[in-house]
């Protein structure tokens, strides 16, 4: 093939005969739409976000030569078979959130969150300057995918029950949503536990087929509208103290573009997980007045719930130990949590207590 | 010019020649060096690793069609004069700690520190989702600037002294390094405050040219050497409870850019944000522990130091209330603050608590 024929079959020569009009860049392998499949219905306030600004992110910062094409839950696969999807090359990449793969491997639970685990701050500490990547990276080298963390719901609450949190018995029974080792730590205490995607909750939930939930936060919780069924909220909560979540291309495709293109991608995520972050963390006090305002009621766990869900998680947790790359992830973890919260005890923490002393 | 001849000169020609052996993108408008300055000596820890990530991410993400040259303080112009040779275009773009250039603007402390203000969490919550980044813009524009937080270092530890600090009046008199507000503020105390760039600090505290400084936290103080010539360190601090470091590019020089080059800036900084606390956070626990093992006496100040600073902080940011812009910016941080905080408190603060109480 001669230079013109080649040029006048090719992309790039379709678009070097544009010439010097042409602000974009030209590229040697042509444009190409990556498919993302996401565990999040569209619109779902927060995590279907996070999903589109990494999308966003990387269909912008490529000028379109990569084009990220956001499928959300239903639209080409379900929620939870986003995993499935990808690693098989149905999908190029999901935006989820991996503790719902533990049944695929039980570490992929601390890259979005354990119960009585990381803050989302002690998860970017463990995640960009420990061992937090290499070990999702790890993970990944088994199931065919390249993972990077893309989203942060912060620490979630404790969620919606129709009635009062008296004690550890009241959980006896309880038909409850919650996914991930939180959600078996929870089936440890006597609930009845169910794991339903984010867009199944509110019919779960007005059917009674559940008879409560966590979702995220506030202002997810709010724009979800439970509180059109249920009026009494706990804030804090034991199971997800800082939800990480994923974006994961398949390795294949991940190892085909260009190292310009896979420095975009990891970027691209790791941006969102901080602007994610700050999403929630913008958004929750507001949302909060105006729940307490239209009639939710505002509670906090007992010492005696939080002493039994510590137990019910410790051996939720021990229960994996059998595995040596879940040992291994804990144990780094772990590691990193005490020593990375012991420092912001000592300096953040004193600092805001001296601030709310002082300033009121 | 047929299209032959005309593919034949150009840069796309080229690119488009060299065909599918090609795995770099051919750009149209050819390649550009960004000299960036920073307010950092070399191998300043942390900060200095700041601007090299985001020199290093966009130049990697352009695949070298922006390839940022980092020039030190010192290497081209003075770590207090990136400011105005960006404005001028002597250099492209610079990262350093905005409140430097509060002669310049007082609205420029915002988006490093400003005394008894907000922690990085705080920061991101406003500057992302509040009016942080619209109010930094308004700023740029005064100067020519387009201006992106790009780095972070946490919660700054209160300093170094030779002497123990037990009471207000113990700063007087004191020749201390401090900039910003948080040095005017401390001025107010009594304290001969100076503002010296991080790499003059050790020899003007060897010399007894100061008598004591801040300047970052364990780890990058620890690096800096301090605690060779004194053994007193204050940790939680009034001063920059989360400084905010700034990526700010000419901006004539911004707009030449395509807008896929502008938004690899952007996220480029951004990232960096997450990435540069993580950084002094996973680091600061050891290096504490280090200190405390080779003799260094760590202290928090007395409730009737931390009530002086108080006064002093409020003082010092209502001297510059006329300013209409500054009084905008204090106004809008401080509301976002409260509710950031508020939320913080009843959540991930409600869960720390709970979680050293059950775990130990």
């Amino acid at each position: 093939m001669d230079r013109r024929s080649f040029l006048k079959n090719s992309t790039i020569g379709a678009g070097a005969a544009a010439g010097a009009a042409l602000a974009a860049p030209a590229y040697a392998q042509g444009n190409r739409t990556l498919t993302m499949v996401t565990t999040w219905g569209r619109g779902l306030a927060g995590v279907h976000d996070s999903a589109q600004r990494v999308a966003d992110s990387i269909t912008a910062m490529t000028d379109g030569a990569l084009t990220v094409d956001l499928k959300a839950a239903g639209e080409l696969v379900g929620a939870f078979e986003v995993f499935d999807a990808v690693t098989s090359g149905q999908a190029d990449m999901y935006h989820g959130a991996d503790y719902y793969f533990v049944g695929s491997h039980p570490g992929y639970a601390f890259f979005t969150a354990v119960p009585f685990g990381m803050t989302a701050q002690e998860l970017a500490n463990w995640y960009y300057h420990g061992d937090g990547a290499a070990l999702h990276d790890e993970l990944g080298q088994i199931f065919g995918l390249k993972s990077f963390l893309g989203g942060n719901t912060g620490a979630q609450s404790g969620g919606w029950f129709r009635n009062e949190i008296n004690g550890p018995e009241d959980f006896q029974g309880l038909k409850f949503r919650m996914p991930g080792l939180g959600g078996q730590a929870l089936g440890k205490m006597g609930a009845s536990v169910q794991n339903l995607p984010g867009s199944e909750v509110y019919q779960a939930l007005a059917s009674g087929a559940i008879d409560g939930t966590e979702w995220i936060g506030p202002w997810a919780d709010e724009k979800a509208g439970f509180q059109e069924i249920t009026k009494i909220y706990y804030t804090a909560g034991f199971h997800e103290p800082g939800a990480g979540l994923s974006v994961a291309t398949n390795r294949d495709v991940f190892e085909e573009l260009s190292p310009a293109h896979q420095k975009i991608i990891e970027i691209a995520s790791a941006e969102c997980h901080q602007w994610n972050l700050a999403q929630f963390l913008a958004n929750n006090g507001s949302a909060l007045e105006r729940l307490q305002s239209g009639g939710v009621t505002v509670r906090e766990f007992p010492d005696s719930v939080w002493d039994a869900m510590g137990t019910a998680a410790t051996a939720t947790l021990d229960e994996n130990m059998g595995d040596e790359l879940f040992a291994r992830i804990r144990e780094s973890a772990m590691a990193s949590m005490r020593q990375s919260s012991n420092w912001i005890q000592k300096s953040e923490s004193a600092y805001r207590a001296q601030r709310d002393r002082v300033m009121g």
